[in-house]
């Protein structure tokens, strides 16, 4: 008997190759090159005895978040957030009025904004989102989250993740794969949605952060934001964080800018089948479209240098029959 | 078909409550109220539509790691690697033979390197664990694992783990559990054992850790480790651990010494069914006896405070059968 199971577990969890009848996984890719690139290797990496066959331990995807799972026009949603923020604590920072980026924030001046910079954008960040418990914050982004619109769509911001890649994640952990973000945005902000939204538990999700500190509050202990950068996980950071938080090369990395590039580069340079995969943002009519210049996700050394390093560069616009989900 | 499938895999899925029969899964446990307590606890927690049911995503255990899972007498055994560290690099460091707390170590003065503190340790550290990358760390921490003996036992130091708590860790995946490692001691030293002796993936590995950065060496990426420390992972720092590499609160902490305090603190006063252990060392014949004024592993508030906060002080003497596996 234990061995009938044991053979129709095995069964269960053998992977399906493409000879195996069943609904197509990826139902919002069109056929196209980056169709067939996603289920090579995974067929490639799941199949026993295979030259490039992979344990399940080590099928480990990393995902880029803004402009990868979700999209991140008119800016970061993280900063809109911010803005948000700052509208609502203006009261209680009359200095605001006179000090940027707070001024430009507060008189909706987006080129003044954009002139403070990435020091001007972290002050921004720093001032409305600490101070608070972790728990505290959390509840303030679900409030955001759950009535906030997108400016263009006019539809809450979780709604504009991007259905081919809700697919992809669903894909991957049907075959064995553990599905990670690694993203720019903050660790706690994300988490706040990642698992209702992607599926992705809060321990397989990891981003910039805050220092914190522990404390007892009247006997209750709390995990208290502090006003100090920790960790920025972008560029070069995001192949640190990924030896921090997840100790092994992941064989397969999906980015959608130059922010990705070196988590690319990092997990495709490991030996034995590799996958990296870049979201060109080439769809005006659907999303947005935007590469080499544009302030958030600019996309530049990634777009010259996929071809040769073997990346799967996604056209939005032709490999997508659709961007969002109904 | 599948529905018998469905019915098979549950039943085995299910947890296994002190009415159904098998072999005992703490044989190393003595009949009494630390064994009893862990089985009422897992049973309270696993009971489907029971009060304290916790789903299984929820279900998440930390250990620390040096006195609960293996010893840490005479010194933390990262520390013994540190000293025969150096002794094998004083040849390129002829300045090392004047200064503290370099000199102590080569000249086997103890008393002195005690005396070098916290501060003296760390240095000490930092002198020998930096200036190479993660996989060479990795291969210095392997070898040296492979060779060095522990000098009372005189058996390689992944020997000396603790048989009782193998069992434990086992038992508690059984039932669903997710077990972590959050340890005072090196995040990328613990990764190069945790797996094979304690059945612990990296990604569940956390620990203290030094800065490190992204470099691409003639065309090879790697990680190098630098000489600064990044997080210390003790006391106060383990629930900001937690909050960071977990997002989510335990429900079960494992500890020895007043380092995991704060964390039993953390875990056990979260709401519902909550399981804190602290294992004090009292059999100097099998292993070692020390508590309120040993150098490491002081074990003091911890073991005034331990009944009134309801944690469960096993006696390594009269709870265990066995310390080290055969």
């Amino acid at each position: 008997m234990k061995t009938l199971i044991t053979l129709v577990i095995a069964a269960m969890l053998t992977t399906a190759g493409p000879a195996v009848a069943g609904p197509d996984p990826l139902p919002s890719w069109t056929e196209g090159p980056a169709r067939s690139r996603i289920l090579n290797f995974v067929q490639t990496v799941t199949q026993q005895g295979g030259p490039d066959y992979v344990a399940p331990a080590d099928r480990i995807a990393v995902f880029d978040n803004d402009g990868t799972l979700w999209s991140e026009q008119p800016a970061y949603f993280q900063l809109l957030f911010a803005i948000d923020r700052v509208k609502s604590l203006a009261a209680k920072h009359p200095e605001w009025k006179k000090k940027q980026p707070f001024k430009a924030v507060l008189e909706g001046d987006m080129k003044a904004l954009a002139a403070s910079g990435e020091k001007g954008l972290l002050e921004l960040v720093i001032a409305t989102h600490v101070g608070n418990t972790s728990d505290e914050f959390a509840v303030i982004v679900k409030d955001w989250l759950a009535t906030a619109k997108h400016p263009k769509f006019q539809r809450p911001y979780t709604d504009l993740v991007f259905q081919p890649m809700l697919e992809l994640l669903a894909y991957l952990r049907a075959h064995g794969f553990k599905t990670y973000i690694v993203s720019g945005g903050g660790i706690e902000f994300l988490r706040v949605f990642a698992e209702e939204r992607y599926g992705i538990p809060p321990e397989q999700v990891f981003g910039s952060s805050v220092k914190t500190k522990y404390e007892v509050r009247d006997g209750n202990p709390v995990i208290v934001r502090l006003p100090e950068v920790d960790f920025i996980d972008d560029k070069a950071g995001k192949p640190v964080g990924i030896n921090t938080f997840i100790g092994k090369r992941p064989i397969a990395a999906f980015g959608n800018s130059d922010g990705d590039f070196q988590m690319l580069e990092w997990v495709t340079s490991g030996p034995g089948a590799r996958f990296g995969l870049i979201v060109h943002h080439d769809d005006a009519a659907r999303e947005f479209a935007y590469d080499r210049h544009s302030a958030f996700g600019r996309l530049d050394r990634g777009l010259d240098e996929a071809p040769k390093r073997g990346w799967t560069l996604v056209s939005m616009k032709t490999d997508w029959r659709r961007v969002y989900p109904e």
